[in-house]
């Protein structure tokens, strides 16, 4: 891994990095004395590292919580050069919408395809994260990203022993997620876009149901596949602080265990 | 309303009250110099103002937020002498479930008529909370409680426009209640018991779609009626703070409106 560049604003410094082909940024507070958590952002399809909404989360999360955040492009997202095939993919996607017909089978292969390539370079670009001495190797990590985010996200939790607590949702659910989802044990947080004109309800319910969490919740919003409010960013704070700490959530008394209501 | 008590611990003072026949208790900031915005507390069906985890999170919102909260008894509950015909509902309620029938109906006509005179007593009650200094006329109010309080609150907040968020669930839901959530446009928590063995989670569903509200978020969690997990408390800290104002969560920057992600 090699920094790319380096700026700093707001308190917040912002590296850009690459990892052999893998381009990636990670933000962490500029006032950081000791390791941050560290927080795995994946972006949307058809978006990148940089997306706006994904900024705002990456600096929200650093400044209010303490955390380094990182995010990387997806193959063939972003600065990646797109192959022909997965070219390909998204041409016969974006064209099935246009013609009204079911983009399911489409987004099923093409994002287990993009899940298969990212979820070792997450790991590897975890494993050169753990290097930077502002991260550190000890910390906790999780990751956050819905969409295609998850569909990376969901195999990769599945099997990175490394990731204690996770954001997903908003995804189209097929078999492999399932399958990861049953071999997650962590914390969960599952946003479910309650009008989703593409992705149902029962199919979000089935992936929630699939995680073998102890604890897990689901968070239901009026709204499309898109419209996600920011009070969710706000409570995913609150839920990555019960988990990795740090941040002011972490400074209210917190009674021990559950207490029946 | 004359007090009845006073007390003070770790913070929080708490007075018991007394208006007519209703009982009932207010616990606020010791150190309060402002008016404190009020959150109306109910209880679960056969508990009381008193009951243990309603006064846990009263005291976590009064600690944590800086707000006042009240909770008073439902009539035939606590302090509250309970007639002849509620006590026959409540026989035949329990029969029911003794004997493995259907409590609906039963549940139905008990809460409807609770909450027929609950509605009134919690307005006489919040009257007489805004001429005590500490809470004053002027401040935001709020309304929680699933079960028991929702039958009640839902009604209430229907009616009642100086309650400006509350949370609510678990619920059993019958046609007056879906009536009340149609005209209810406050912002609104939604807790959903994803296991409840007594009430279906289609009918949660049918609740939450039901609200008029642009701003409703549904919570479920694993687990039955009575296994809401505390950190749902601390998240409610957070809803009400985003509308009430006080506590730390207000202090965390918010960037405006939504955010798409």
């Amino acid at each position: 891994m090699h920094f790319t560049s380096e700026t700093s604003a707001d308190g917040v410094i912002e590296r850009t990095f690459a990892l052999y082909d893998v381009t990636g940024v990670v933000w962490s507070p500029a006032s950081a004395t000791d390791p941050a958590p560290l927080v795995l952002m994946g972006h949307g399809g058809g978006l990148h590292k940089f997306a706006t909404a994904l900024v705002a989360r990456a600096r929200y999360y650093v400044t209010t919580c303490g955390y380094a955040v990182a995010s990387i492009d997806a193959p063939g997202h972003g600065e990646r050069p797109r192959s022909a095939e997965d070219q390909a993919q998204v041409s016969r996607m974006l064209d099935a919408r246009a013609s009204g017909q079911s983009i399911d089978a489409i987004v099923t292969a093409y994002n287990a395809s993009l899940a298969e390539r990212a979820v070792p370079e997450w790991q590897a670009t975890l494993d050169a994260l753990q290097t930077v001495p502002e991260i550190g190797s000890g910390g906790p990590v999780a990751y956050t990203g819905m969409t295609l985010a998850s569909a990376i996200g969901l195999p990769l939790a599945a099997v990175e022993q490394r990731i204690t607590a996770a954001v997903f949702g908003g995804v189209l659910v097929y078999d492999a997620l399932l399958e990861a989802a049953r071999r997650i044990t962590i914390p969960i947080q599952f946003l479910l876009p309650w009008d989703d004109a593409e992705i149902s309800r029962r199919s979000g319910f089935e992936l929630f149901d699939a995680f073998a969490s102890p604890e897990k919740t689901l968070h239901a919003n009026p709204g499309g596949h898109h419209q996600v409010p920011w009070f969710e960013t706000e409570d995913s704070a609150h839920f990555l602080t019960r988990h990795l700490g740090r941040g002011r959530p972490s400074d209210e008394p917190t009674p021990e265990g559950p207490v029946v209501r």
